[in-house]
């Protein structure tokens, strides 16, 4: 959790530009003899990959991930496995148009961090947006996609459950439809209001926010840790880093605030399989540590930053001027930040279930 | 940011449980020869204490601190200073009042993390909840006290702004309001509503959620790290932690989903102190670096799961039972949570100002 | 490994001042549920405590330790256990003689942290030594205590086997001489040859330096982590960051570079318990991870900086001027860095217990 | 200092195996606006490349280096220069001979870390060593390329000053003369001695050891920490995580436990430049931080394991065998290890350097 590195145990670092030669990720510490394929891990970098749809951006890039280390053949099964030593994954940058940065080079673009860069650094590669561009994320999707592999047992799913000011309609979930349309919506019918408002708003050349929802199913009782190694403030901290973040929230969220006690507290029963909460306003964390019920977090995404309309700013010598967004963009990055938060997600828990590990024995209960 | 410790250059470490013979903290990482009394620290401690109103916990805590090492006499000035050492402080339980804890031991609490710390540890200081009881967040006050001292020129406040569905009026906020009421409320008004409002829920033995703002003044930009060190991420994650916290957000937070991109962007205009924004819908925050606007954190309360009510609940040996608590509680924990925001703010500016003097020079912008 | 906190998943955090009121330290990330008394660690805290004979400092401190966090009865079998959150000890400082420090306010003493620290921070406690005191390492015996118990079936042990220019005689090693002896040396005879000696440049008013083993018998192979987090290189940083010590080397050592290949080449046999290497140059550890074989540690302390003779030196602004020390000293700080050898190996192997379970499983081997 | 990252704000993360297609390294918490090329960063892993002359392994790699994120080209400059964000940095692996590794597949080479890593992970990358390989150091040379131009004024120097039995002779001690042999050694004579003495070892198809000295001159008095963040402790860590190194002494070293207190002691006294040391028996470290003078760091290495003569063994099913390794072997890892040496000093030195502007401002002394 410092600079570009997440995670205590499992460890991922990233580096790159949007309009470097590559980009890429280290994970360290992960487990030995988990077997891992390049086709794997492509399956999700897929999930997130531009230009699937008319509903993101059209730049085109295939997304190839390598990885250069951390796995070799098992001499007994024949299979590729983790060998316990950091896994390098690289994924090229095909689609760096040339073009002409003139126009961006010196002004600050509002909404983008390119005001901040400047005044932090005194330097930013203006290509394509340079670190803070959302291409960072597919090597958190990389990461991820190993991540899923470290607790037995654990399904993470996500979706986008509103879009501008449309919601979907709860009663009407159905996890099949999240993988039937390009919104990753679990309501159809809500799939298809988006699918015209969105197009409508990417021919004004503007754009929506929205949110996602993860949840994490089959996570054992007892991950996390007391204080400031809370699973539900890492998660916060793991989903707020995701591009255009603005917020975050656990179980009932800012709507317990609104709840009595009564209302609010998860009263607990026993079942065949074990204890059971009859609602989950807790978001299945209590004090920090996971209780066994599914973990889930909703995140906002604002607005894509990048719009045809010019707005009023200043360039890097103190000049006013307006500046407007020609060319590819998402209409809606919500979209997208679907799989990417579901790749977060998994690497907080793989991290917190090593860390669980590690203090208290095998696995949570043991 | 592990375990009992917040922070990477201005590291804070809190021990101790809400009933053992007292709690304390260890600030690390502290530039030296910064004037530093435990009087000044007292004066925030006052402000988070129990007992003040009839609005909170009846506990009596006099929550009195000691600094146990770390500071010095300047031998020029005279002055107490801090050496660069670790700052030990130490507060003294009190109010442990002998009491049966035969209904308890055995029992999880309902929105507690008894479960959950059973399940993890197995074992748990059932004495007051223990750990994660919220008496451990004196400690972050004692620690956020010296924190406000490392930037100069930021000023930190905080404000409760709803209890359970009553909002204040944004139009009527006065920060003067705030040190004349039991609520930390900007609104005259609306606090004369929370007072009449938790009145009847205290008596009714339930309780109120809430939501809490922070705002920081005067922060230089440059403040935050690309991708997982950034400002709003360790923000949240420190939000988050604070105890019943369900939700955070940055600037304008889950509204931001449901703007265009037209109306999100902050634009820039010149003055003659530099840059300015006309909006702060970033809260202060582009690309997890501070852009020099006011930093804007809102998060959600849940209800204080201590209620009259008895709950369905199981024991640590699987039986169904039930539950109630008896005794001291908060009614709306929301209101004791303003100064704890407020130091958690100054630990993650103080902790990243450092950080930035650490990679860039001496001061953000040189 | 940041300032003042030692360790990953096993932290130790220490603070204090030789002659402020108290140290102490805060152990986080201990697993819970091992049982832990305060007689235990007053047990090693003897051993370490000054004025015990009259080759170390004759400053009276009983150090007694206080736990007051992190333990807590089990319901179960009654006794005192750790709960999993951090156990705070603290020692009070009780022998701070009211004494004239004008000589050492501004002086700096060879040898001493003084003039670094002055240049570091612009101020010091320079009561006592202040923060670089050997008082500090009281608190990591204490730590050590409860390390000790974390990993099953291993042993810990340290003896001085060099004082000045005087070695032992390693054929008439003997570990129960250890305990016999003011010296915690393993050959009676050298230790015969030592009470003179060090008599005599004690009454002198000189000090002399010292070499001293630290053997960890029964350490599971795998423990450790390649390349930054190597089990010899940990034991490095934890052993040369012991005060006065200016010297580190595992198994063979220095020797190591005058061997050729053949002879340094541990070969390995199979016995009934596994394989045995038939040597163990290699000190029990191989590309930085334990291989079953003791790990044998050696680390040389210089000799005490506190002096009768009159050295030359400057004063903080800048005066040259010379200083001795008068008062209490020891002779040899090499003897009491004994138990705090052990106390640095027992830390840096728990965190290697906990790290190596988190990443591979519940412990080597499976 | 986890795994494989090494530092704390300037953090150096390295991946990769002896046999994979690559091996790399990412460098984070890099200072913004530092002038760094490809072929600066060549030149030093040019010095410690494999085959450039007799006394080193024949592999032939032309380690070249690859700069794939974290620079740009300055605006203003038109230099290319950091730009605060993770330089990656990626070496192919060119000479990995298609060869037979069925030998080595299943036998743990004495010395080497075969059986601990077979013992930790319960699999292994056997190819060449895999990733306990020394090649790993070389992508520690190119992170110590850029650590060399974080302070300003400090040179960073190492030597060989002891192959086997055969030292140097300190009043030879020339500078110059490191660059003229294949040895790196500062001594032209003892050069001499070791061609033959190496040569005739090499052609028995044995190996020797060596002691490599580092000496950084410059630094100004400040850099370190207190207690677990020591420079020395830190320098210790840094070298004794070099492969094959099995001792680590500052300054007077093993030396200064045979030396009285009046001996040791370092006295100061003034000059027009400020203070100044008489001796360096510190090593320029005192209690943990610098004070101006040479840090001197000396390692010993212990001969290269592979060699010609069969040694007895295991396999990793538990028969007794035997091995000896054929092919390319350096007859004295001490020489590569100079550069390395070099590396690693200023990689500690420039995470001090920050460490120390984050804490107490924007350089030592200020």
């Amino acid at each position: 959790m410092s600079y570009n590195t997440f995670g205590h145990l499992f460890r991922v670092t990233t580096w790159g530009e949007s309009h470097g030669p590559a980009i890429g990720c280290v994970v360290d510490g992960c487990p030995p003899r988990i077997a891992v394929t390049e086709a794997e891990i492509q399956f999700y970098l897929d999930k997130r990959r531009p230009g699937t749809s008319r509903f993101t951006t059209q730049r085109k890039e295939p997304d190839k991930v390598r990885i250069l280390s951390g796995v070799f053949e098992d001499p007994d099964t024949g299979e590729q496995v983790t060998t316990g030593t950091p896994i390098a994954m690289i994924i090229d940058n095909v689609d760096q148009r040339t073009k002409d940065y003139s126009d961006i080079k010196d002004k600050f673009r509002p909404g983008h961090a390119d005001f901040t860069y400047q005044a932090k650094y005194g330097i930013r590669d203006y290509r394509g947006g340079g670190r803070p561009s959302a291409r960072e994320t597919a090597t958190r999707v990389a990461a991820g996609a190993i991540a899923r592999k470290i607790i037995p047992g654990v399904t993470i799913r996500a979706a986008l459950i509103q879009v501008g000011t449309l919601r979907i309609d709860r009663d009407r979930w159905d996890w099949a439809e999240v993988d039937r349309n390009p919104f990753y919506c679990p309501d159809a019918e809500t799939a298809k209001a988006w699918a015209s408002h969105v197009d409508e708003v990417r021919k004004q050349g503007s754009s929506l926010g929205g949110v996602v929802e993860v949840v994490a199913s089959g996570v054992p009782a007892g991950l996390g840790a007391p204080v400031y190694g809370k699973l539900d403030e890492e998660l916060a901290h793991a989903m707020m880093g995701i591009n255009a973040v603005k917020g975050v929230e656990i179980g009932a969220g800012f709507k317990a605030a609104e709840l009595t006690g009564e209302e609010n507290a998860d009263e607990i029963r026993m079942s065949d399989k074990g204890p059971v909460f009859l609602t989950n306003n807790a978001g299945g964390i209590l004090g920090g540590i996971s209780s066994g019920q599914d973990i889930v977090v909703r995140f906002a995404v604002k607005p894509t930053s990048s719009i045809l309309t010019p707005r009023r700013t200043i360039d890097r010598f103190g000049n006013e001027t307006e500046i407007s967004t020609r060319g590819r963009h998402d209409p809606c990055v919500g979209i997208r930040a679907v799989p990417i938060g579901e790749a977060m997600m998994a690497i907080v828990l793989a991290d917190h279930y090593l860390r669980h590990r590690g203090q208290v024995g095998v696995r949570p209960g043991e």
